[in-house]
Order: structure tokens, then sequence, then C-alpha cells
């Protein structure tokens, strides 16, 4: 365990001219629905669109210029392809990013817009494909979420949560593998071990919930949920020990109150994010997480890649 | 001409408890696409969903209890109807609000589900109704923004532009009436001369850029525009001289970048607004308001209010 709060502060400066200090908004119109008063971190306010460039900028930056000369790989076809293709772009690098063959062409030309290589396969074979690719060239995977300097990455955001509100009580994060909340949990205890953070995940997928449980982390039956970026079985072994010990509890969100919360961060805050961002929102609708009245509760949204014709399956949601 | 940056600051104090600080949001991912730092006034993001509810609340808290008992009236089937029914429930006060019959049913119940009285008449005679209704009850009417209190109301928003980025170079503001930016203007001019404030409205009616040369109000024909918030037809001869004092220019935006502005806020800026509020970023986009990269320039984007379905006229942009 060697992620630490200075790592994250040191991540913080690395990845600083690469992406933007996403807007803390004081969402007062959302008060009387969530019971609290609302901050939301706008993560998918962030250059490409989600929090995952922070982790990618700050583990490519931490490559030799021989290892970037070899080029860089990634197996996604969401967020995390998209961000290591900025970052690559960016560093004159070349990318590879693996998809899967079902993933719809949009993506892969967003990919390739950006000028990575896109090598297609089934999605069961992606990462040893892409683990194939790095063999071959000597090129640097760079993982989704179980890494360190990925982790002290994403946790630059939970930094910039305490900068921009030091009173803040708790913060809400959504959590796939962890990599996310691994970061943002060990920034934000080790600023202020008093402000509270939870994780919210799918019901469908609740891998820490069930990892806390047994005390170590397990594997999850794959199941479906509309949370499209909250996808992963088990939570990272890289990962867990943080969140083990820097979290104060798990919320296993079903679909249908994400739906209102997905709904209603667009309807009423105004905020178009990706379904998976407003999980935490709908941990609140549910009645999972308690909140009170007085209390500054941030929701972390962490992307907004959606298509808008995404939006129709919300006109038959009621709030 | 008794609007002055007190009175403005007066204002602020009295709406203090009824309406939200709006965000002002330092929007970088759009900086590439404009050509200059972005920042963003939510009023999209103010309790009612437009920047209407400060004027409406000004001028409603100025009357005196006898004549908040005889009721307040408005004629209004958008955001200024809306503000005020809002305003009349939070003081207690009978609201009625005049609206066509075409109006949509949805916004109809919105008005009713707040309290208001809901009268309909033909589109024609909404401002004579409305007057018949104040005469027979003795109730007073709320203007949509020929008022020097409306005025007043509207411009605590370029207050708090001022107090979130003092050292803001530009400010773009969506015009129809001239409420907004009479106020506006007047508070922005008032706090810091060097600030440049401009006007953006419907090249389809372009009613202050009309008057502006001709020295005096003048009417424009009725035509139609994408930007239906912005459909006055001449400017408020009480706004109007703080116009013609305080700004710096006017833009004529045609629909099409408009359109393109409207989509960029959404899928880029991830921000949702009714079309009419993008027409500032329009102005950019259409190459009409010129900016440098290293200019902070504010667009204010007025209100929120559209329907999912209205989004649908976005697949067919491209940006």
């Amino acid at each position: 365990m060697s992620l630490t709060l200075e790592k994250i502060f040191e991540a913080k400066n690395r990845i600083a001219p690469y992406i933007t200090t996403t807007p803390l908004i004081r969402m007062e119109k959302l008060d009387e629905f969530l019971g609290c008063q609302v901050y939301l971190k706008a993560e998918c306010m962030q250059i490409t669109g989600a929090f995952k460039l922070r982790g990618a900028v700050n583990k490519i930056k931490t490559l030799t210029p021989e290892q970037l000369s070899c080029g860089i790989v990634a197996a996604s076809s969401g967020n995390h392809g998209k961000a290591v293709a900025y970052t690559a772009k960016k560093l004159g690098a070349k990318a590879t990013i693996v998809m899967p063959y079902t993933a719809p062409a949009i993506k892969v030309n967003a990919i390739k817009e950006l000028g990575a290589e896109v090598v297609q396969c089934d999605t069961s074979e992606r990462f040893e494909v892409a683990e194939r690719i790095c063999k071959e060239r000597n090129a640097t995977m760079v993982p989704p979420f179980n890494d360190e300097d990925i982790m002290a990455g994403q946790g630059t955001s939970g930094i910039e949560i305490m900068e921009q509100c030091p009173d803040i009580d708790k913060v809400i994060v959504p959590v796939s593998g962890g990599g996310l909340i691994g970061g943002v949990s060990t920034a934000i205890k080790g600023m202020n071990s008093s402000v509270k953070v939870y994780g919210a995940e799918p019901a469908a997928l609740p891998r820490y919930s069930a990892s806390l449980k047994a005390g170590k982390p397990v594997k999850v039956e794959q199941k479906k949920s509309i949370a499209d970026a909250l996808v992963a079985q088990i939570p990272g072994d890289k990962c867990y020990p943080y969140i083990e010990k820097n979290t104060d509890g798990f919320f296993d969100v079903e679909d249908e109150y994400l739906l209102k919360a997905w709904k209603l961060l667009l309807t009423e805050g105004k905020i178009l994010c990706e379904p998976s961002s407003a999980i935490g929102i709908g941990a609140v609708l549910q009645g999972l997480a308690k909140v009170e009245k007085d209390e500054k509760v941030c929701f972390l949204i962490s992307g907004g890649s959606v298509g808008l014709e995404q939006l129709k399956v919300l006109e038959e949601v009621t709030l």
C-alpha cells in the first residue's frame, strides 16, 4: 500500500497542465428533492468528458521517454480508452486501444480521431489481445483502475473537492473496479478524516458490498444494469485495501432509482451525465444514503459520455 | 432613469432569501471551440429554472401588504409566469397567470401546481385580459421586463458575475425586451466600467440593433426563430435608455448558429438550457462576437425551460 495523500498531491502537480479543475457546483435547486445541501463535482466537464483523464495522464507521465516511444495500450471502449488516446496524442506517443467488435462506430471513430490505432476483437478476448500487443511491441499497458498511479490520478478530484468546499460533510462516489473511490477516499481522509466517503454501485453488481462483507475481494455474478460504466465483477486487488480502510459504507442502487436520479439531474439540475454518474443521487432517492437538511453532500458526477438518443428512455421515467 | 447600482444591491438583499446564487462555471472544455476562456453564468440553475425569478421577487416584495392581498397578475406562458406563480406561493399571495389557449398542457399544469389561477385566452388578447383582471380585482400587474424594479432584480445576476469573477473581460447576454441586459449592464458598468457588455438577439427579431441604429425604440416585423423566449418586437421604453448607455454592441444571431451553440453546450459543456439561452455562444460561432484566447468571456445562460422531446432537433445539427 504505497498510495498516500502526498503522492496524490504530486499527481495533482504532474497532471495540472493537461486537465481542468472541474467545477464543484452548489446545486441549491436539488436540495428539496434530496433533503440536503447538494454539491456536484462535475467530472463530466473534464476535458475528455470523464474523471478517467486524471489517472491516465498521471500514469503515462511517469513513463520514461524510452517506454513512451514504444507506445501505450489500453483495453477499453469507454472513457478510459478516450483518456489514454487523448493523453498519448498530447504527449506525442502512439496509443493502441483494444475495443470489442460490438463497440458502436461512433466510439471507434472518436478514438481514431484522436490519432490512436484501434484493434477490434471479441469482448472476452480484449485483455488477452492487449497483453499480446504489449509483449510484441514492448509497449506499456495503461490499466483502467487496478494501479496505484491510476488511483493517485483519480484521487486529485478528491483534493479539489476539499479545496473547493473545505466544510463538506459527505462525498458519494460511483464505483466499479475502485480506482476512483480508492484515490478519492485516500485523498479526502488524508485531508480531513471526519468527512464521510461512501460508494454507490449497481444493485445488480454489488462487488464491493459483497467483498467488504467477506473481508476480501469476491467476484459477483455478471448481471446487466443501466449503469453501463460500472461493470467490474470484482474489486481491483490493489484498490480494495484503500477502500476497506478509507470508506464509510456502500449503497447498492436499483436501476429504477438510478433512472430517476439521472432524469432529476438532467431536467432539474440541467446537467447531462452518463447514467452511471447519477448513481449517488439514486442512493439518496432509494433511501439508502441518509442525509440531513443542513449537511453538505457532494455527489461525484463521474462522466458525461452519453448520446442524445439514449435520453429517450427518460421519457417513461417519473420523478 | 432611476435604476442605479445601489438599487440593484438593495434588490440583491431583498431577494436573497428566495433565490439561489447561480454558479459561474469555468468551462475550460469549451475554450477550444470558442477561442477564449469560457465562463457560464448558469441562470438555468436558478430555483424556477430561469433568471426571471430575480425580477419577479424584487417587484412583488416591494408591494404593500394591502396590494399583496388583492393578488398579482402576469401574462406569460413561460419563465416569467412560473416565476410570478412561485413567488406568490412563497409570499402567500394569490397569482393569476394569463396564458394563451395554445400553451402546452404541461406548462399550464406546472403553473397550476404552484397554486396559481390560470386564465386562458387568445394570444393577441392576453395583455388586455390581464389588465382587465387587474382592474376588476384591484390586483397588481407584474410586467415581464419594462419596469425598473424588474430590471433591478435581473441586474443582481450581473453583481454575482462581478463577485464571482472580478477580472471578467466580456459578458454576452441574451436579449428580448431588455429587462435582463438593462439590469445586468447597469450593474456591471457600475462596478467596473471597463468590462464590456454585449447583447445577443435573434437575427429574425433584431429589435435592439435596429433601435440603437435609429436612436430610439423601433418595432421590428414579427418573424419566427428557434429562440422562443426572445420574442419581443420592440425594446421596452423603460429598458432602452439603460441599454443605450451601458452596452457595447449587439449581435444578430442566425438560427443555424444558435442551434450549433445549443448542441455544443449540451454535448460538450454538459449543460441543458433552452435554445434562446445559447444565443451568446451562437454569436461567437457565427463570427459576430470577436474574442481572444486570453480573454475571460462570460455567457449568461438565461434559462433551462426545455422538454426532452425538443432535443430531437439537435440530432440533425452538426458542430
